[in-house]
Formats: structure tokens, C-alpha cells, sequence
């Protein structure tokens, strides 16, 4: 550490900026300074110490040359355009950060940070700009109390982060005599994803999911064994913000765990919303679950946000970098160096190398990669192209409407909701529907939307234009949003048509079920698949034939489903690579592994990957000696170190 | 405990056998009683209570019964015919056993137990008679210290037991949720064997050995992972006494591993003399040896001798039965059974599938067997038949003699010695050698040998009946004993032709090397390999041809060797089953396994024999979804439990 910092103070000579004191931060080295004027206006010698130290800085101010809150919104409402439309300023005291909740992020900020710079010259306040997209507040509700409550515990979490700041730079103590990877879920399966990474000097979490089908013991990751002691853990790694990766986090508070989550900040904005919201449907149907509010609290004060692309330090043998995966809002390919050269690894996570209506697709070149770990959930299947599923999903619905039945779409909160709604608004506007189809949105998709429109510049270039333009994609005039029971019934026995999207995306729970229910006896309503069913899951189990279910009435009651709406499944929404893909991201992935570990994905769909993946080494220019694994449920793989 | 001890109380209705107490001593149930005479009157008892428990029983008497010295030393000298050839007898008070070293154990114990009993109803001591065979008593000698040592320890060791037998018997905390196999040694590679074995309730060690190449930061097993921890271990298992299996059992008690060793009765008397070598060795060519004599001792004081056959409880969910492995003296195949029928290992260890001149082929029917780990060191090559290698090898002998050469044939002194000594001197006797041939023996063989007549009843039946007539098959009187750097010299300048049979096997130090340093130069003489020599060592070094050595001479001063002297090397000599009899074991194996595990091999013959026994599955009566596991250090096996 003194080290560092006296790095630092060498290339701070300009003494004029005045450092008061050196902290770590987290993965960051925060500079204090006394003379925010003058570093305002040498904004490249941040950078340069960053660019000297290969870490992550941040300049902070000294507490005593910070000026009131009443001068610093007057400086800063003399600075901002109206147009930017600033809607609420506080004040974080213990960061010296002031957040400004605004419409137009880029307004505050000011061409080349000018206006950020600006403001900290004068008043010794970094801006914290958040993005308060036009929508009904109610669905900023998560948003906000995110932002409140780590306001409120401004002090708790400078601590964490200075603990924590510690711990990931203390001295590596022994040499890397060892890189093991542990499948404690996820292999051989979908669901309860969760990867081990060992060395001789540290440990961390890749994703800590539940298993969406939501029965039987093997519903959470094998957290059980000796190797995994969670005052050890070092760091948990969150790839995207879908249960089966991202429900077993706060467990790991309730039983000790005070280390940082990295994540996304939308996966971290869409984690809170998507565990809230779970704590609240085991509650209402009668589950114990796993975890309280409180840790999901916990959980928000120890999550540190990444940008895409940004290198972190995460242990002191390990750094963190993620990357785009094209699969939903915020999902990471996690790249993480270990050693000093020794290992690369990157996990795909869920991904998809192949443009949506939404994203992107998955980013392929990494600074160096030795170990792949990859997604296989359609390891054995190729889709149907989008535009063709995009004819037929129409096609359904207009045929269901014209015979005046109801559409239901079960779709999982985050992702296909979003994308099915850019189908079809898109559909309205093109008049590929009748005009008066209404479209109902329940469950949690509203405000997942939200979180979408706060962070445009991670959609695709269409999408995000739209949004900057100040227009809301996802919406439509048809677009009708559904509240409480009551009015899921009256929807579901009016006479009219329309189109259904509802949670959860796989009929594990939530208001699709009730739907399911609803509109179970009608044949002229369709139930329609858009996205892989897992395993155990209702879902799942209507899709291979099952059609007389057991379920559970307003009052509780068992009761007897007979399902005689139509069932249909339209492939070629899915958020997952097909197997075409899959291989795409083979062949155009830079530089090549040596090592590709198969996981998130059944067996069948798993050994055929690796066949293919040995079969074509030499085609999709792998090497041709790679080592393909299958690993199987608490299989630990030594993958580099010495002998 | 208690319900155990009441059990035992209901069985022992016999109110006049007076149990004073109940006591677990190690993996058995300690009854102390104090009426032996009724106990040995009914004989019987013992075993039924064993039976209905499925634990080991031992009776002991209550120290307030037992005679004195004196007087139980008259009863036995009356009982115990002259014939016996009684040595010594000493008293263990704590134990309550009366120790005697005599020639003829049977004649002590009597027909059917009948003196042992006699001797117990009217002194209240046990007998424990060991064989002290017609050899010169000096090669006794490490036999006698741990007698002795184990004597003057004797409250520690029953201490030791007692706590180790509540450990061993704790009650099953967890389901069994894993059985998980981690490559720690011996893996791809052959030396430094050590594979660990885990579930949710308990941790085993299979062998702890050392590489014999001993350079290299591959010396150790991988002993340095957390999820080994030394004070959660709750065995080592031994299969057999080489370096590369046992050389790092006591660097276990140096870093605080306080539990039992198991291993057979000639195993722990040939591994005290094998590391005390070592160590000797050692520090006379000034390595650092690992650890000292101190824990060579509290290795001895916690080994817990098992004879073949014998079922013992290890952990709450553990249970050990050792078969012979036909390798060398007291080798022994694992048999571990896990759970009340969850998973059945059996570790072969090094084993012999073919009979030798010395010992049984190795056993091959098991109770039951899931899992089975093979050693694979011939994986990939035959051997010739065992009576062609002796034929060539009284060639190579005979022509050399001819040309008035010396015959160097390292050996390590435990196992090939013997097997060259019985080639020799039976070769000697049927006159196809020289009548004035002279064998010279230098290392620890001759003490070795003498442990090999203390086992009669382990050894093939010829063998074991000329002990048992009182003869030495191994000795004749053209061989002679070497001691000292001296005599050494003055055989290798004498012009005398002559065989010497010297330790290390592998010329990784000892006699062996001096005698190769001193007879290289002169083409007359013929090194001889008649074993495996192992990677980086020397042995291997001049098999693959290397011919200009750099050695140390008597002053420790370094020094080029030309060898000059003619290099041979006679397969089939070798301890280790070949391919063939790797896969006849397969196919006599009953019954069959379901995964199959290889180490102990080089990775051709590893991924050779793999390849080999998934093509001829059907043949060798294998299933044919057989899984053959080729695991590399530190890789981790999920082989049984719950996902």
C-alpha cells in the first residue's frame, strides 16, 4: 500500500492539487485532494496514474474544501441546460458524491465531462448522474429505493469498501501453484449455476442460481462442501440477472459472507428487483424462503458495479473484466486473469452470439484465453431464424384473434419480455395486427422496462436512438398493464381478444399460472412457448404433452386443470446461442482456448456440443489436440499450475 | 455408545463373565471383564456379540484379575511346549497383553487356540506372540524397536486408541450427499502416490508417498489444497511399504495429523525400517529430510495393524478391508465401503495378477464394488513370461562370471530382492550358476528379508513351508553380507566375479549408486535392471541411454562416470501386473465395476490401457457404458451422492 500511494505522490507533483490522504476502495485507489480546481483542470493526470499503477483510481475531495449544498445546486442549476430536466438532487456526505436524478444524462454531464468538471472545480461535489427515464414513477420504485438506501448507508459501505479494498490488495503470499475450477451447479443442467475458481491464493463465485423448477434437493448450488468456506471467498461474480444465476446471492449474506458481488449495474438494478419480487411470491404462496429482505440489503451494499470492458482487480491474483454476452440487459462474459500470465478464463455465461431486436451480439476478442467455460443449452439444436419466428408468432395471434381467443405468453420479467414487446409494437404500428389488439403486461415486466430505458447505451443502436430521442419502444397505446387478481379475471372471462404477457416466463409461479388456469378450458385460446423450459419446470412439462394439471385455486384448494387451449412453441426468440452459434462464437472467438469446459445445458445437448466441438477442432481453427470437458456436479478440474 | 454397550450387556447374559467395562480402542469395542476363565470357557461369546454388532470385538480383562509376572510366566512355561523356542517374554500392564517372541508361533497359541486360552482363564493375560525367525539377530533389529518402542509407550497408544475409537464411532451427522476422489500423487505420473478420499461425513488418505526421483517441485503429493485439512483427517490408509506410497506418512504427524494409520502387520514393520532408512540416507548425503525419527514414531505408536479379510470400521461412514495385492510382503488392495451401501471403492494399489515366486496372485472377489482404481503401470506393454526372464537372467549372470565381470543388480530391498534371491539360489542349487558364484547383499535387504520370515503364513505356499520347516529359503552360503564403504571397494577392485544385489533400485542413492560409481569404467561388468524405473531418476536416466553420469565420490567431490559397463535390462521380473494381467484381472474381477480410475502410470499407458479396456468391455465382462477415468493431479471425481 505505501508503495502505491507513494507512486502516487511521485506522480502528483504538481503540488498544487494537494493530496490530503490514500485509500483503497474497493477494487479502486482513492486520491483525496485538497485543490479539485486544479485537478479539474488537469483531467489526464487521474488518468495517467491509473494508466503508471494499472489500477483503478478515483479522486475524491477532501471533506473541508466542499462547498454547502445550497451553493453547490446553485452552481451546478447555473451550469445544466433546462432541457436536461434534473429532477432531484441529494447529497452523499461521506463520498462527496452529489446524485442528480435526470432525463438526459449527457446534458449534466456536459460535452467532455466539461460540466462535471466544472462543478468539482467549484464546489468540491462529484456528480453521480442517474438516468430517470419518462415512465409512470411507480415503475422507478426499485430504482429509487436502490439509490435511497445506499445513500442511507453511505458510511457502512465506505467501510466495506475500504475492508474490502484491503483484502483485494494484500500481498500475494504464495506462488500460483494451482487454477481449479469445481462445478457446484449448472452441469449437465440448466439451473443453479455456480463455478468455484481456486487458487493457491484465492477464491471466487461464479453466479450462485436456484433451480427454476423450484423442487426437489436439487435446488441449490452444492455450497455444502468442505472446499468452499465462505470467509475465505474472496469475490462473487454475477454474469446476468436471471434466477438461475443470481438466486442463491443473499444466502451467502445470511451465512457470512461480507465480500463484494461484481456485477452490471443494470444487473445489479435487475438482481434487487428480480429477489424482491421472489421473496414476495414464496411469501404470498407459503414457501420458506432461503433469505430475507435483509440480505438482499446486505447484498446491495456489497455490490460493485463494472462497466463493460473495465479491468478490476478482484483478488490479488485475479482480475475481472466483463464484456458483452448479447443474452439480456447487462449479461457479462466474465474474462478473469490470474497470475501474472498464468491462466485466462473466460465464462460465457448465458449468451448469444447473434443480433436480437434489444442487444448486440456477444463479444468475441479477449486480451488472452486459455480456458473457455461455455453455455450449452442448445448444444444439439439450431433455431429457426428470427424473422421467420417473428412471422409465425404473429401469425398465431392473429389466427387466435380472429377466432376471439386470448394469447398467453409466459415470459420470463427480464429479456424475452422486452423483446416480445418490441415484436409486437413493432407488429401494431406495421398493422400486421388487427388495430384494436390489446396487449397485457403483469408481473414484474413493467418496471423491468424501466431498468431498460435507464440504460440505453447498452442497447442495440436502433433501440437506443429511439430511447435518446426521447420515445419509449417498448410502449403503445394497446399496451394495457395489469394489476391485482381481480383484474386478471375479468380479463381472462371477457369476451374480447388479446394478447397475455405474463411471469414467470417458465409457469413455475407468478400471475402466468393464474392465467394458465384462467384460460385452460377455452380451446380457442393458445398458450405460447417463446423460451426454453427447463427441466421440472410446469412449463416444461405441458411442452412434452402433460395436459392435465394439479393447481391450486384462489382459496388454495387443489383443483384439477384440464389444458384444452392450444399449446404452441416458437422457437427462435431464445436469448441462448443455438448450436449454429454456439460454433460461431468458436470460429470467431480471439485468440482460441486451449481448454473448452461445457456446462448450462442437459447431457444429451452436452456431449453432442463436445462431439461436434472435437469432430470440427480444426474447421472452427481450434486447436486440434482441445481439451473439451463435461464435467459433472462437484467435479473439480485442474486446469493450469504446476504438476 | 451407549446403546452399543447395552447390546453387549444383553448379550453377555452370561452374568459370570462380569463385564467391568465397555471401551472403543480404535476401530474396535474394548470388553473388559473379570472372569476370563468363563470367557475362555465359552469362546464363542466374543464372536457372536461381534457378529451382531458388525463391530470388532476385543476381550479385555480387568486389571484386578491378572497374575503376576511370575506366576503367568510358570503357567505358560508349563503350558507351551520347549519345542516353541519361547526368545523373550514381556508384559504390556497397560494393555494387559503378555508379549512373547518365540520361533514357532502355532506351538505357543496351541491347537485351536487352546494354550492362548488356557493362559488367559488362569492368569488374565492375553498372548501376543510374535515370530522371531533363525536369522542373525541384528537383521531383528527394527523389529525388536517397535516392540519395545510400542511397549514403553503403551498408556499413550491405548490413550491414542481410546480416542481415536470415539472419533471413529461418532454418530453420522450428515446424509452421505458426496463421494468425491481427489488426484493428489500418482496421477499420470508414477511416485509420490496419494489419493484423497471425501463425503459430506469424512476424509481418508490412500497412501501418502514420496517421488522417488526426489527432485523437483513434484516430490510431495499435493498436500497443500485447503481442501485437505490435516485435523479433519480421519485416516490414512496404506496399501503397501515403497517410498512412493509411504515416504510422507510422517509428515503428516509433523503438521499436526494425530489419527490412525491402517496398514497390515508387515507393512508397518518394513515402512519404519524403509523411512528410518531414508532419513539415515539422507542425512548422510546432507539432504533435508522432511521430518525426523520423532514422527517416525508417532507414525508407529498410531498405526493400527489389519490383517487381510478383516472388516473395520475407519469413520462413521467408512469401513476398510484390506486383500492381498500379490506385489510385495503384506501389499494390500483396498476395499472401502461407504454408507450403508451408498458406494464401494476398491484401490488396488500396486498389485501382481500372476503368481511370483514369493507371494499369491492378487485377490480379485469383493463383497461389492462400484468404483474401482487401478494402477496402470504396464498399461501399455507386456511383459515376457516369468520363466524366460530367469532363464535370461542366469545367462547374463553365467556369461559375465565367464568373463570375470561383475553383476549389478539394483534392487529395491523390499520385494525384488527377495524374488532375485529365490532366483538365485535356487539357480545356485540346480547348479546353472557357478558353485563358487558369490552374492553379494548390501543395503537394508538382509534386515528386510528377515521380516519376510517373520510373515510366513503371507507368503506363497512353497515358500511358506520351508519357513515353516525351519529352513530360510532365502539364504545359502555363497552369499555374503556387505557393511561398510570399505568392503565395497575392496568387492568392486577384487578380480573376483560375483552378483550384487544393492539398494536403491532406481540408483536414487544408497549402496547401489557407489557400487555403479566403482564398476562402470570396466566393460566385464553388467548393470542389470530387473524393475521400473521411474521418471528422473537415475536408473531411468541410463535406460534411456544416457552414459556419461556426473556422481559424487568419496569425498563428495563431483565426478564424470563413463559407463562403461554393459547396460541390460530383464522384464518380467517386475511386481506390477502387466497389460495382460491388468485386464485378466479385470475379467476375473468380481464383481465388475462400474467406473474404473487409472494412476499409477505414465500417460501412455494410462491412455493406452483406457483405450484398451472401453474397446474390450464386452469381452473382459465389463459394462458396456463402463466409465474409464484418466484423471490428472488435483482433479476432483464426483463419483457417487446426490447431484
Amino acid at each position: 500500500m505505501k508503495k502505491i500511494a507513494l507512486t502516487i505522490m511521485e506522480q502528483l507533483t504538481p503540488k498544487y492539487i494537494q493530496v490530503s490522504r490514500i485509500e483503497f476502495e474497493g477494487p479502486e485507489i482513492a486520491i483525496y485532494v485538497r485543490n479539485p480546481k486544479a485537478l479539474a483542470e488537469h483531467p489526464e493526470v487521474a488518468k495517467e496514474i491509473a494508466k503508471k499503477l494499472k489500477k483503478r483510481i478515483v479522486i475524491r475531495t477532501d471533506p473541508s474544501v466542499r462547498r454547502s449544498e445550497k451553493e453547490t445546486i446553485e452552481v451546478i442549476k447555473n451550469l445544466v441546460p433546462p432541457e436536461a430536466g434534473i429532477k432531484e438532487i441529494k447529497f452523499d456526505h461521506v463520498l462527496g458524491e452529489v446524485i442528480i436524478k435526470a432525463e438526459k444524462v449527457g446534458l449534466v454531464y456536459g460535452k467532455g465531462q466539461s460540466i462535471y468538471n466544472k462543478v468539482l472545480a467549484e464546489t468540491g461535489w462529484r456528480m453521480n448522474v442517474v438516468r430517470i427515464p419518462p415512465v409512470d414513477p411507480k415503475d422507478l420504485s426499485t430504482l429509487n429505493k436502490i439509490i435511497d438506501y445506499m445513500l442511507s448507508q453511505s458510511s457502512y459501505r465506505l467501510e466495506f469498501l475500504r475492508s474490502s479494498g484491503e483484502r483485494i490488495h494484500r500481498g500475494v503470499i504464495f506462488e500460483n501453484r494451482y487454477v481449479r475450477i469445481t462445478a457446484l451447479g449448472g452441469f449437465m443442467e440448466v439451473g443453479r449455476s455456480a463455478i468455484l475458481i481456486e487458487t493457491s491464493e484465492s477464491k471466487i463465485l461464479l453466479d450462485v442460481g436456484i433451480n427454476p423448477s423450484g423442487i426437489g434437493y436439487n435446488l441449490y448450488p452444492r455450497l455444502d462442501i468442505d472446499q468452499l468456506n465462505l470467509e475465505e471467498l474472496d469475490a462473487v461474480v454475477v454474469t446476468h440477472a436471471h434466477l438461475d444465476h443470481i438466486g442463491l446471492v443473499p444466502y451467502l449474506f445470511k451465512y457470512g459472507y461480507r465480500g463484494p458481488v461484481y456485477a452490471t449495474k443494470p444487473t445489479r438494478d435487475l438482481m434487487v428487483l428480480l429477489l424482491l419480487d421472489l421473496l414476495d411470491i414464496m411469501q404470498r404462496s407459503g414457501q420458506k424462503p432461503p433469505y430475507t429482505q435483509q440480505e438482499v440489503k446486505k447484498m446491495i451494499l456489497h455490490t460493485i458495479p463494472l462497466d463493460y470492458g473495465e479491468v478490476t482487480d478482484i483478488a490479488p491474483d485475479m482480475k475481472l473484466t466483463f464484456y458483452n454476452a448479447g443474452h439480456i440487459l447487462g449479461s457479462a462474459i466474465a474474462h478473469i486473469h490470474i497470475g501474472e500470465g498464468l491462466h485466462n478464463i473466460v465464462y460465457t455465461g448465458d449468451f448469444k452470439f447473434g443480433r436480437t431486436r434489444l442487444l448486440d451480439k456477444a463479444h468475441t476478442e479477449f486480451p488472452r484465453v486459455e480456458t473457455l467455460i461455455m453455455e450449452s443449452t442448445y448444444g444439439d439444436r439450431d433455431q429457426p431464424r428470427r424473422d421467420e419466428a417473428e412471422l409465425e408468432l404473429i401469425s398465431v395471434i392473429s389466427k387466435t384473434i380472429a377466432r376471439r381467443g386470448k394469447v398467453l405468453i409466459p415470459v420470463m420479467a427480464v429479456g424475452r419480455a422486452q423483446e416480445i414487446l418490441l415484436v409486437l409494437v413493432d407488429a401494431l404500428r406495421k398493422k400486421l395486427l388487427p388495430p384494436e389488439t390489446k396487449i397485457y403486461i403483469d408481473g414484474s415486466i413493467k418496471e423491468v422496462t424501466a431498468i431498460h430505458l435507464t440504460y440505453p447505451e447498452l442497447l442495440s443502436a436502433q433501440v437506443r436512438a429511439r430511447i435518446l430521442r426521447g420515445e419509449n419502444p417498448f410502449d403503445h397505446e394497446n399496451i394495457v398493464r395489469v394489476e391485482g387478481r381481480q383484474m386478471r379475471e375479468d380479463i381472462a372471462k371477457s369476451d374480447e381478444p388479446g394478447v397475455i404477457l405474463a411471469t414467470a416466463g417458465m409457469l413455475t409461479g407468478g400471475p402466468s399460472v393464474e392465467y394458465l388456469r384462467l384460460l385452460a378450458p377455452d380451446p380457442r385460446n393458445v398458450l405460447v412457448f417463446v423460451s426454453y423450459q427447463a427441466k421440472g419446470t410446469l412449463g416444461r412439462r405441458i411442452l412434452d404433452g402433460e395436459r392435465e394439471i394439479t393447481m391450486v385455486d384462489e382459496e388454495g384448494k387443489p383443483q384439477l386443470v384440464r389444458i384444452q387451449m392450444e399449446v404452441k412453441s416458437i422457437d427462435g426468440f431464445s436469448g441462448h446461442s443455438d448450436r449454429r452459434q454456439l460454433l460461431a462464437f468458436l470460429a470467431n472467438m480471439k485468440p482460441k482456448p486451449k481448454n473448452i469446459i461445457l456446462n448450462h445445458g442437459e447431457p444429451q445437448s452436452i456431449h453432442a456440443l463436445a462431439e461436434t466441438i472435437r469432430r470440427r477442432a480444426r474447421h472452427l481453427g481450434l486447436p486440434e489436440d482441445i481439451r473439451v470437458y463435461t464435467p459433472t456436479i462437484l467435479d473439480t478440474l485442474h486446469i493450469a499450475g504446476v504438476a
